[in-house]
């Protein structure tokens, strides 16, 4: 029995989610489906982040056990010529028998990219969100600085979510602009349910002048979602990758 | 009776190209159907660039004549209120009667994307070409060198095309790289029937190593379809813009 850790990049406009549910198909049903039909055993796999529907990933971790005999690294080529054109593994590596995408330190980055012009472009309309209204950058930067570092989010936090503890840590979070695409840049250990649209939705009333920069720690404050912004559509957001921090027998190597 | 020229963007995948065809639904009939509704008039457009089945556009230019009051530069707006996503208008406007937007020297600039890695990217695919041998880009940049300027384009047009004359001048021709992503983009006043894409499939055999860039000069001497490389796919195809020069009239005006 081996550990196998997979990368896996998508795009979640098609799919229900990360995660299996009865009422649409999700990108963990597919790779269960398609890893069980090639390793030939019933594979299920744990993903590091399971993401909503529609949000795209470049580069989600999912782990799963097999007694197969194919090279960890080969089974990425493989699954490529099953998977749909939308799910493309991009990297596969056997990994400790304890390791687990979740339960260990790993910094998650995000980014939010919004399309901020008078009429929408086609071709970007997938993996952005449209702003027609004209959106001040500064401001937003300005914004983005109050929410860095640890903070209870709860105002940034949908309210059925079922978790004890709101406090958590942004390491960084940028805005930048390049033509007409703005991008919210954010890390950190871990996000609430709905936390990183949250805020890019909340950064974009202040970027669009509807919120001071200053209302941020206000936000904050209350620990009431209705303080915050709208969440912003799931189309605009992206998983750009989780780093695994290396254990000191790695670091010793 | 006034001339509208609008400017549109599209997202080529799920149409069968631009021009009216009765094998399946093209940008051309889409624009022919909202505005005649939108109008109360049958309205028939006259494109500047008919691209093939999966070309996308920022900028195509449609043509057509109105009785209707609207103004010309609303006409964008009702538009994109009916049109489906991945059509949108980016602007219209009154032009002059005698206005064509193919009977005039126009300069045209595409601009063909290939995504150059191991893995393909999903959010990527739609509007670039996958290609996973490591492509040499100075060598590309090279060949490229030798295409710009006035040559007899046979070989690199499909052998049907009904034209007399091959001869085209290609005004640049520049070859970069950002990422993983390589840009070829190219202007002219015209091009022959595939001959963007064929130009692609060409330097991309030379990226690979299986086309020297000197082999280029050879190409064009041939005057053969078969001398040339293959067609690369539409996908990775954009029209970028459409420059109509200033006649002397607008700029003393």
């Amino acid at each position: 029995m081996k550990r196998i850790k997979m990368t896996v990049a998508y795009d979640g406009t098609n799919y229900c989610g990360w995660q299996v549910q009865p009422n649409g198909i999700t990108i963990e049903e597919v790779l269960n489906t398609h890893l069980s039909k090639l390793l030939k055993e019933e594979i299920r796999v744990i993903g590091a982040s399971r993401t909503d529907s529609g949000v795209h990933a470049l580069a989600n971790v999912a782990v799963f056990d097999t007694k197969a005999r194919m090279p960890g690294d080969k089974i990425s080529f493989a699954m490529n010529q099953r998977l749909p054109e939308d799910i493309i593994v991009q990297g596969s590596e056997e990994v400790p028998s304890d390791f687990h995408p979740r339960y260990c330190n790993s910094v998650k980055t995000y980014e939010y990219k919004i399309l901020n012009r008078t009429f929408n472009i086609p071709s970007y309309r997938l993996n952005t969100h449209f702003v027609y209204v004209p959106l001040d950058v500064e401001a937003m930067k300005q914004a983005a600085g109050y929410l860095v570092g640890r903070h209870d989010f709860r105002s940034f936090c949908t309210p059925r979510t079922q978790v004890n503890d709101f406090v958590r840590e942004i390491y960084a979070l940028d805005v930048s602009k390049e033509g007409d695409i703005i991008t919210m840049r954010i890390s950190g250990s871990g996000f609430l349910y709905n936390m990183v649209r949250i805020i890019a939705g909340t950064l974009i009333r202040v970027g669009s002048g509807y919120y001071a920069p200053e209302y941020i720690p206000e936000i904050l404050e209350k620990k009431d979602r209705n303080a915050a912004g709208p969440t912003a559509p799931a189309r605009g957001l992206t998983l750009i990758k989780i780093d695994y921090p290396l254990d000191e027998d790695e670091i010793t190597d």
